[in-house]
């Protein structure tokens, strides 16, 4: 893609009200736009890493059995007044039409069991783990846009009013089968999280499970720009375990329900993920039975487990970032290579061997390519490089050329080095 | 997939209320479910078809140089004010956040044109197209949910409150630019219906273009379930041309727009897409100006460009089906191959054999395989295959094993053949 023709730019004037790191660098490197508060349009750059994202996480439940679904926006009021939760929950927004009310979406309880309801009967509905003959639990998944009445809008792409969640809900004939695969779905989630570059500042925080279970669990990714206030255990860190209590179940849980130490270390963070035991808090309302093998109603048990790809994004910002930009992480950044040509006395000349590069990398390399090919000064060049944050720059000079060479450095370096362009053809061009 | 363990049953129970042949065929089959009237959830069968129609989509506007963002649903009243729409438009979604007022987007105008208005500024940044240069006009186009408060949601996924639509919005300094790439956009569409499989049933119509342009343009499917009339010209199509005008205009326009006769046919169509010259219709109000070369400033001229996924799927429902179920075309199919094994008096070796030749299928060929594993009748497993609509059926029994076979059938065919299994292998196991 030439950057010349990409619908990107470096934006200077920030919205107001935007104080948070993650929002300002990424409405300015041009990944995003803000509409109104908690709300954003993503552009090309910041939709390429949230596709990134999405199929990370994609590919990872469905080696757990998850399947993909999309489920509605709008709910009917009648779902939400069974499970009690149209007047209880505060961030619900409602809409009317004539007389009908309707609820956007904040989470989907309210139609994937009526909507499992239809399927599940009896006992072999609901198979348990067999890894080895690849049978999985009923589970159901969805990348879809939720809505909640956000007071505290102000954090950029952490708290937002509108926003892209992975929603997956599992379904079991007894709490055995839960916790398997509420482990599974740990395991996938830690997956995810190595995948998108966050797993080694990421814990496993206990959390309140209500009134169904003793506890959920959050995902909590480490930074000062966290919201969220967690206690970690340096006995289980120290064993290389990232295991924490959060807030919420500080006072109550004074020992690591995990070890049983009581050697905490205060950290803010950002929760970018949660699973949670629903047992039969959902499944009861909606009347979700099935008939077990000896013929008789039983509930079904249910997990529920959340993931927001914006939040994810802006976390990563506010973890990935240096005071030039943004530093992504290799697997979600929007491009894998920054190619810039730089303008020599010879200019012309240089723009027509960097043409040469780009065609013969774009179609005979795996790289996914931004090419700078704008008419503009190296160091406004390089700046707009370092502030979007491709793991790889490239630069083709009158200077590299002298040795048939291209620079090559790594965004978090902060030396490249001249590679010959016949070794990196060499080296990459593998089609 | 195997079927045993995929989300999916046949549903006997249709809602009430859906008179229309493509939600009956569609939730019978397993592709949706109906949450109320207007607003479906997809299943992973009918995602699979959506997200094949979208990639289809995606890949032909990417090669005429349209990039894809996203933009949210909530769009602030005042931008609807802009535009007079916030009380004009009768099908707008109104949400209440305190004491702001919230548009759930039924169409993108009112904020595709104020973020462009953030990244246009001279005659630079509104190329014209030059195909040998690769060089295309600015053109921003998403896959994203949009609300229409629909009163007459009757008709399955042809009209919904809530709906995936592919939206495009094109940008150019003058009308000629506009004229150009509305005609690589026309191109663009054709290929789409193309790969669809219902370009040959598909008639470019003449539509009213409202006070700004004399036409628009609709693309409508010819089926007898359609909602609209359109007035097909003869004498074009007798040289091969697929032209018609819809009822709205039918009477301003006597004679075809195109070669000037008059001599129309009419039928009963559905609206699949539509192409619309909106000039300044919206950059006006949002004074969305460019620089020209002579440093004057200059409206900014947009065409805008939709299509509707479900409605799409739907349409096709409508026209490709037979008295057992939906005929999908090759190229959005929910799968390639339906495996069906039956069970003979030596059942368990025929299983065996089927997992054998699943397995090689899957791993070494390139078709995405459904297999119906499930213990059921023939019967029923050839009923459910037809009524999926899968277009290659390959069954394996005891009758084709007595020649190492297995029975392959097209979809659309009445009798299938016997294909020696190792010939299978060698024809498409590729990998």
């Amino acid at each position: 893609m030439k950057q010349s023709q990409f619908f990107y730019k470096t934006q200077k004037d920030l919205p107001k009200d935007e104080p948070s790191i993650n929002a300002q660098l990424l409405i300015r490197a041009g990944f995003i736009d803000k509409l109104s508060a908690g709300v954003y349009s993503y552009l090309p750059l910041g939709l390429r890493v949230i596709k990134k994202i999405e199929n990370i996480i994609r590919e990872e439940l469905l080696k757990i059995g998850a399947q993909e679904i999309l489920m509605p926006a709008m709910h009917p009021k009648e779902n939400w007044m069974i499970t009690g939760r149209w007047d209880t929950m505060t961030d619900l927004y409602k809409v009317k039409e004539g007389d009908k009310d309707i609820a956007l979406g904040p989470t989907h309880e309210e139609v994937v069991v009526p909507l499992a309801k239809k399927y599940v009967q009896s006992w072999q509905d609901l198979p348990e783990v067999d890894s080895d003959k690849n049978i999985y639990p009923l589970s159901l998944f969805q990348f879809q846009t939720k809505f909640r009445k956000e007071l505290r809008a102000k954090s950029g792409l952490l708290r937002n009013k509108e926003f892209i969640m992975k929603d997956l809900y599992s379904f079991h004939a007894n709490q055995e089968d839960l916790d398997i695969f509420y482990q599974k779905a740990k395991e996938a989630y830690e997956k995810i999280f190595d995948r998108l570059g966050i797993l080694e500042s990421t814990y496993y925080t206990y959390a309140s499970g209500g009134t169904f279970c003793e506890y959920s669990h959050e995902f909590q990714l480490i930074t000062e720009a966290g919201e969220d206030t967690i206690y970690i255990c340096q006995d289980c860190l120290a064993k290389g375990k990232r295991i924490a209590v959060n807030k919420e179940i500080k006072e109550k849980t004074p020992k690591c329900p995990e070890c049983g130490a009581d050697n905490f270390k205060e950290a803010k963070a950002i929760e970018v993920a949660n699973i949670f035991k629903l047992m039969t808090k959902f499944s009861g309302p909606f009347e979700l039975f099935y008939t077990d093998k000896d013929g008789k109603k039983q509930p079904v048990i249910m997990g529920c487990y959340g993931m927001g790809l914006g939040r994810i994004m802006g976390a990563i910002a506010e973890v990935y970032h240096d005071e030039n930009g943004i530093v992504w992480p290799k697997e979600i950044a929007p491009f894998d290579m920054h190619l810039i040509s730089l303008q020599g006395k010879d200019g012309q000349d240089i723009k027509a061997r960097a043409e040469v590069f780009y065609q013969r990398i774009s179609q005979k390399s795996d790289f996914e390519l931004l090419y700078d090919d704008r008419d503009q000064t190296p160091g406004k060049k390089f700046a707009d490089s370092d502030l979007i944050g491709i793991p790889v720059r490239v630069v083709i000079s009158s200077r590299s050329l002298e040795s048939e060479s291209v620079e090559v450095k790594s965004r978090d370096q902060k030396e490249g080095s001249l590679v010959k362009i016949e070794d990196f053809y060499k080296d990459y061009c593998n089609k």
